[in-house]
């Protein structure tokens, strides 16, 4: 029995994420669901791509990741389920999907609408039954129809050359660190071993420190994290609210001859 | 093995919905527990059997649903379980159970206490250990004594002529939308295809959209939700917080000769 | 299969929580997860031990603990896997667990590196892979080298004479209510029938309550709460902010002649 992921913008305080849920459960009471995030910002499907791109890896090929993020934005929305990566994802066609990995969906389906006409709760109506029903064995090309059609967003790009890379803060964490769009892997193969400064808000900072903790408690440290991307955080401290740094801010790296 | 569902006004940042489920846990491991929400307002058993009432009907038939809002009103507290429309509630004797349904109770039991003589912690003592013994097969009636009497609470009701249906605010969810006590049903039965306008705060509007996108972001909606009761909202907004409507706010529909 | 629970300072927004999970499935997709809290306040031993002192002997002996709590406090941190009160601790070497029991670990072991290098994710690559293989039957010892060695703090002591019980204020729950360290047995054994005075903020108090409903909404109540430590509130009230109390607040007891 496959396992189904949830990650919605509904919160925690009304009825949505439980009659999801339930839905689930009544079609097959046997299925495992995991909660990724139910506090995605609303409608935010920059929050939501980057906590779903930063996670759904980590759980066993075939997982069924149930997306309700901004699942209502026109009246003629589409719901789909995508093949990616060896890993299931249902959801609006508003994007999202398309911020999660750099490879097209292997396979890509319009969910069939239910026989209960139109619906005000397409995650309760039409994607959790989808989703019990993948989980149940039911094959994704009996789930709808075929396409190749699906919306396409682009992330924020680095702009990176010999001399720089200038890249941007992608999300704040609850610990107020910040993540930015800067890669491991870009840095090191420009950085040819030549010193360097970080740069953002009035800080320049000339070393990557290896852990979170490498500096003094209040004091600021660069790190690459676990997903590889350059973070900026302040030991036991808040560096978002400290430094006055939000979603969108940039970060500089220069390299010095 | 039947499911638990359980509701809370605890939060999440306590041990106690945790001391619940390991209560439960330790008389029967195998037992699937569902949070329904844990953040209901502190005592507040209108947002209570609001959301209870709104999700209990999508779980399985026989499914227990354990509720801890409010659980200490009075020293000489009782706590029930309650047969309703097929599914098992176990709570308090506030009144909570009373506006979750217009049936009354098929079956009703004052849970015997443990003899572990009095407790400040009913949730954990009398009510989980009750929920355990419940889905494990013990019978309702084997879990103390039959009774009729129960606390019963009138909800915010409609008035509603041929001219106009008054109602109120009954919820205000996470996206800052308004629920309304106003049934689609009523509306339907009175309108008789005339014209009519819904007004709330300094708003007039003169339709009802099928979807919450039928606006432009930013503009005003009034949706049939998928309770089929009365909501307002904005498109991609928070409307409690921009209109400065909120928990009983009235909404008023007059229908037009 | 031996339950896991799990607790962190990870927050509820990001992919922290889930990849913890994530990281567990995929090695035993039938462990069985639950959350005791991720709101621990970020970095905050004294919040995390309360909680899950308070907590962990509800669940059954064997149960597996994995604590997230201030996970990388120093560049040397270790990771450790505790038997205490016959229940398996797994996390870092920071002091929390010294915190949740008077007795020392049964078995105490350094968790071997994994062999991926250095991680600033040792929640996942180190903590949640050893709590999987334990889950799954992997001895303890097998997880790494015993030792004998690892942080203790002390938590805030009581003053007790035969005038005078002073504690303090070590929690503040989600209603507001005060939560002191204040044992009931200690209590019991100076008070020897005398009468007394409860002191706090402005406050004195001349009686014990023996429910949070003795007294009339927005009346004081002074109990001895389910942990059996002295508890301080309001009935339907938030004590904390009417009252301006909070964590280390002095809480005297006076017994007189």
């Amino acid at each position: 029995m496959a396992l189904i992921t949830f990650m919605s913008d509904f919160g925690e305080n009304d009825h949505y994420v439980s009659a999801v849920k339930a839905k689930i459960l009544s079609i097959n009471p046997e299925i495992h669901i995991v909660d990724i995030s139910h506090n995605i910002n609303p409608f935010d499907i920059s929050h939501g791509s980057f906590v779903l791109k930063s996670v759904f890896r980590e759980f066993p090929a075939g997982t069924i990741h149930l997306v309700s993020v901004n699942t209502i934005d026109s009246e003629t929305d589409n719901y789909i389920v995508a093949m990616i990566e060896g890993h299931y994802f249902i959801g609006a066609d508003n994007g999202l999907f398309s911020l999660i990995s750099e490879q097209d969906p292997e396979i890509l389906v319009k969910l069939r609408n239910p026989d209960i006409g139109s619906t005000v709760f397409p995650s309760r109506d039409i994607m959790a039954r989808s989703a019990a029903m993948l989980a149940g064995g039911t094959l994704i090309s009996d789930l709808g129809q075929a396409t190749t059609e699906y919306k396409k967003l682009l992330g924020r790009q680095l702009k990176a050359t010999k001399k720089q890379i200038a890249g941007n803060i992608i999300r704040v964490d609850h610990f107020g660190n910040l993540i930015t769009n800067i890669d491991q892997e870009i840095f090191s193969i420009l950085q040819k071993e030549r010193e360097f400064i970080v740069k953002f808000g009035r800080e320049g900072i000339r070393s990557i420190h290896t852990s979170y903790a490498s500096v003094d408690p209040g004091e600021c440290f660069v790190v690459f994290n676990s997903l590889g991307l350059l973070e900026i955080g302040i030991n036991k401290g808040n560096a978002s609210e400290l430094m006055g740094l939000g979603f969108d801010s940039p970060v500089i790296i220069n390299f010095l001859e």
